[in-house]
């Protein structure tokens, strides 16, 4: 009943037969892609070799992006380690004495404690692209400026959701406790929306988070200090230019995007034999690729 | 609202705070746990350290789980790598010469190709156990004997999904095409579902995957092979005991189960300020703990 529901809705079309996820990617025009912007990228460099690159989005949490910006800038970063990291779940950052102000590392100039900025009034800039499928998590998902995003239109607000690479404070019980450490999520946490302030995504390397070690004691702390992979955060435009990975993003408002989310509803390739007419906000992928 | 409706849920139960994950797993009898069978666990060993222990499931995929055993104790995978691995979404191994006959790996016993196992007929051995919330890509999702399912009660069909570390056979475009070639899911993947024949999933190690060097070619392929991870694979049974990696399971028939379920679905910590009183199947996880 499915699969007749699909042919009928592609019956119209016959003349053009709906492309693969490959093919709309690699022939989207170039007018469908952005680059990054150094000023709201950042580089987690790893000590034995491997960057993540985050891109940030100041829209929706302003004050998280101004306080992660401000702490890279200062060096707050430098030296620090990912501490905790458990399969599938998440890598996390920072500084572990961070919640005794007597042996936490010097603030610098950043705040002591952010509000929260667990979801936004819904705006028009930048816009929301809407899915188009149900979500069990949210009244409706979408993309906001290439991130995974939800809205509630009735309550009129918005946020960024927990797919996979998502970057986000952490925080203690208190709502407003987020300072400084950081997390990047493993696999999907959708149960986290809107109880952390998600403000980025990872644009490539999750890799090497994906290959750091694993916590081995409780709340997935990685008992050994010298076990942890160290690293350096930097904002992009304060890289020199030689150093920096230009990448670019696909438009999630490109007429290129729709497509692709359609054949990843519908995935019209020969070896898809049952296809449920279906996709989630954490099965689209933005695409990324090196900038020309 | 949602808020409100969760507090609700648990009024009738004032005397008794629901409890928290952690501590219903802690907490869990004897009773509510089962050891790995050896005859239908295997030991994916990869040269260079670390063990991948993966349960299979005969019950609705018969075939193939005869043939990875036949395929294993004839020794057929020892030597052959990972050679496609793309970062959140497979690792697989076998055999890249598979597809020819002329200059494959020669298969023993086990047969060439396998009539597809996409999905089976609902019965009720082993039970299957309703998530009951809705989902997008099925009718019905829950647990079949600790593997995360789905089920289409009109149709009268059951399957194992794609959530994170689902083990399954590779094949081409033809629906009974798979032979000897299996991957891992390194996160959900449920547009694979009844695409595929899952009949296994990762218990422990899903962290050696993660870790495996990334594809550099079309494909997710790994270029040099000498840069591919090269494993043995044995079934638990035929490994002597003292080297035997003995784990349990949560029955996703017992009590701690279903209080887990509404756990994740309701999160009583304080730590969530926001409650969307749903759960996924592949957000539930299935508890694994090393035998006693």
């Amino acid at each position: 009943m499915l699969i007749a529901a699909f042919a009928l809705a592609f019956s119209g079309a016959a003349a053009e037969a709906p492309r693969p996820p490959a093919e709309i990617v690699a022939e989207a025009p170039a007018s469908d892609w952005r680059a990054l912007d150094p000023e709201n990228t950042l580089y987690i460099d790893l000590e034995d070799g491997g960057r993540v690159v985050v891109e940030l989005l100041p829209a929706l949490a302003p004050e998280h992006v101004a306080q992660v910006k401000t702490l890279a800038r200062e060096g707050y970063y430098d030296g620090l380690d990912f501490y905790r990291v458990i399969d599938g779940f998440v890598a996390q950052g920072g500084d572990t004495n961070a919640d005794d102000p007597k042996t936490r590392k010097s603030l610098g100039s950043a705040k002591p404690q952010l509000t929260a900025e667990f979801d936004a009034p819904v705006t028009d800039d930048p816009p929301f692209t809407p899915l188009g499928d149900a979500d069990g998590f949210a009244a409706e998902t979408g993309f906001v400026k290439g991130f995974p995003a939800a809205r509630d239109a009735a309550a009129k607000r918005e946020w960024l959701v927990h797919c996979y690479g998502a970057f986000a404070f952490g925080r203690n019980d208190g709502a407003d406790t987020a300072s400084t450490e950081f997390y990047v999520t493993l696999a999907p946490q959708r149960y986290l929306d809107r109880n952390l302030s998600v403000f980025g995504a990872v644009r490539q390397g999750m890799q090497y988070l994906q290959g750091l070690p694993r916590g081995d004691a409780a709340g997935g702390i990685i008992s050994e200090p010298e076990k942890r992979a160290k690293f350096t955060i930097r904002v992009a435009a304060d890289v020199p230019q030689a150093e920096r990975t230009p990448l670019q993003v696909m438009k999630t408002t490109s007429a290129s995007f729709r497509e692709l989310i359609e054949a990843r509803r519908n995935r019209p390739e020969a070896f898809f034999k049952f296809r449920p007419d279906h996709t989630d906000v954490c099965a689209v992928g933005v695409p990324v690729r090196p900038e020309e």
